[in-house]
């Protein structure tokens, strides 16, 4: 007798389910007693990335307590200009800090080549995680590799760190456009790269996160979001024919449906202040979507937070939904609203 | 003879205007030589705001340089949370920064009562900035009067600052929505007793900035930015029938539709991402648009600067348009390209 097909991947193939698959952002995190108890274990962050025992240990926690539909591989978006030779520091309370990419030189610098090899160790953890979903019985929870998009990977980079616009990245696109595109065709190849190799440790589905796409004016938005998930996507199909790709432009406002249509994903991320019915109708049919409860909301817990999901489920009843938050679970998140929301969302 | 109507006049008044008027969002600055001079002379910020002379003369040079359709008062939207009593100071590379609203304690020693004498030499500043414009023959270039719009003033105060994504005030919208909405009720008050002095004043055009709406769901945007800018407009209408408002609530996304269509205004602040065709498919007919350059290529100018003008001037061609930025002008812009943008969209 085959295995029920797994609610997530049902979704992103093309089927309805309801309830809805349902994993959260950042559910391996600082909210949780237990991750807290590994974290302090391995102080520097970098490190707990590069370690596959703990990292696949605690992609795991969040599932062992909520049996979300979905493990997402414990990681950060910075690990591949990390790998890129970069370099990259994470400083407690400022977050990361980058070298400040402004010229020729500094792109010039990066080695594409040491890639994979540097990021063997994510890849052992790609590999325990889906073995331990298997051996721990959780035999509906998908596993979703992931990689920064082009454009939020080389914000970082730009800036050094994060930012309230990220001015000097938009700056440096404007000025000096050949440069900026340089970049941004050795990131989409080092993506390809990087998600491909997760694939084949055991990635079922693969995710590109464009944190900063919604600073960008449309023209740009074209350019250096839309262009390179297409680019990325088609490659990544040729590769891994069954691996579907969940993108996600935060904050990509008005632009979410040429991106949808455009760019091949199987389902878009809709971050917080999109409003379900209004995305949908951008998206259109052959896109599923994921989303977007607010997480303060889920802070909030009690009425707040179950009116909030309640006009998700309601907006969204019937549509290939993955429910979600629209940006990811903060640290003073109690672990018992978390619950109360896959309750309310398996009752839908 | 009559003087001709005032270009930007005339597209909130419904008429389509080509080459459609023009302004920038802090075209009043310090990326101006002769602003500098005049801020050397008096360092406290809110001092500035404060004195009429030196107010209604930063008000004017950008005015005297580049003939802008529009001349907007200098002041800041954080003048109605200090004239409440809630203090405010502004620290050199840091900000605003503000004490924290938490409780009903502290809306309670909100008083509203002073604010229209706290405010006086502001009301001074306008009657400064018309005659003044009269005096030197801005015949076509109308004034506008603004304000914060109650949730992003609620940022401000409830943040005790800026913020990357006000997650206190979301927080408190869901924990205590009564408390909230009393704080939304008394800043919907103040904020029409506010423009209305500015109307009496002078003020042919009233601006609404609503800078971080975009960090709301689609629930709270409609109970705090839609509602309360409905509120607003609809008591404006009747103290002062023939004044139009222009709302802005950036990064609005997919909720300007909406917004344009239930807060009344006469205009909708489009930022920087917001594509123009998409963008009027929503907003619909009745509403005129104002936006959207990024400040970035304003910078950036060349061919850059030129080409994402060019951008939006064919994308909304024909619509009743207001040429402005998508975010305020930042003080590193060479005037000289703001020279050539108001050249570029005269020749429209």
């Amino acid at each position: 007798m085959n295995a029920p097909p797994k609610p997530l991947l049902s979704v992103l193939a093309g089927h309805p389910v309801w309830p809805p698959p349902v994993w959260l952002m950042r559910q391996a995190g600082r909210y949780l007693p237990e991750y807290r108890a590994i974290r302090a274990e391995v102080p520097d962050f970098v490190a707990l990335c590069l370690d596959p025992v703990r990292a696949a240990e605690v992609t795991l926690q969040p599932i062992r307590r909520f049996g979300f539909d979905a493990a997402i591989l414990f990681s950060d978006i910075l690990m591949l200009p990390w790998a890129l030779g970069h370099g990259l520091a994470f400083k407690e309370g400022e977050g990361p800090v980058l070298p400040k990419l402004r010229d020729a030189a500094a792109v010039d610098r990066l080695d594409p080549t040491q890639v994979r090899a540097k990021l063997a160790p994510v890849m052992e953890t790609v590999r325990r995680i889906r073995s331990g979903l298997t051996a721990e019985g959780f035999d509906a929870t998908a596993l979703i590799g992931f990689a920064g998009a082009p454009f939020t990977v080389a914000c970082y980079m730009i800036e050094g760190g994060g930012s309230k616009d990220f001015a000097a990245t938009r700056a440096l696109a404007y000025a000096d456009p050949a440069l900026f595109q340089r970049l941004m065709d050795l990131l989409v190849d080092a993506t390809v790269d990087y998600l491909s190799a997760q694939a084949d440790a055991g990635a079922e589905v693969l995710m590109l996160f464009d944190s900063w796409a919604g600073v960008l004016s449309p023209t740009l938005f074209r350019t250096h979001v839309i262009a390179p998930a297409q680019r990325i996507v088609a490659r990544l199909r040729v590769l891994h024919p069954g691996i579907p790709v969940i993108g996600f432009p935060r904050l990509a406002g008005l632009m979410v449906g040429e991106y949808a249509k455009a760019s091949g994903v199987a389902a878009v991320g809709l971050d917080t202040g999109m409003e379900p019915h209004a995305a949908v109708a951008l998206v259109g049919g052959d896109v599923a979507v994921q989303g977007n409860l607010d997480p303060m909301a889920l802070v909030a817990g009690g009425a707040a937070l179950r009116a909030e999901a309640a006009s998700i489920l309601t907006g969204l009843r019937g549509q290939r939904l993955i429910f979600n938050l629209g940006h990811g679970i903060v640290p003073q998140t109690p672990p018992d609203h978390v619950g109360a929301l896959v309750e309310q969302i398996r009752a839908a």
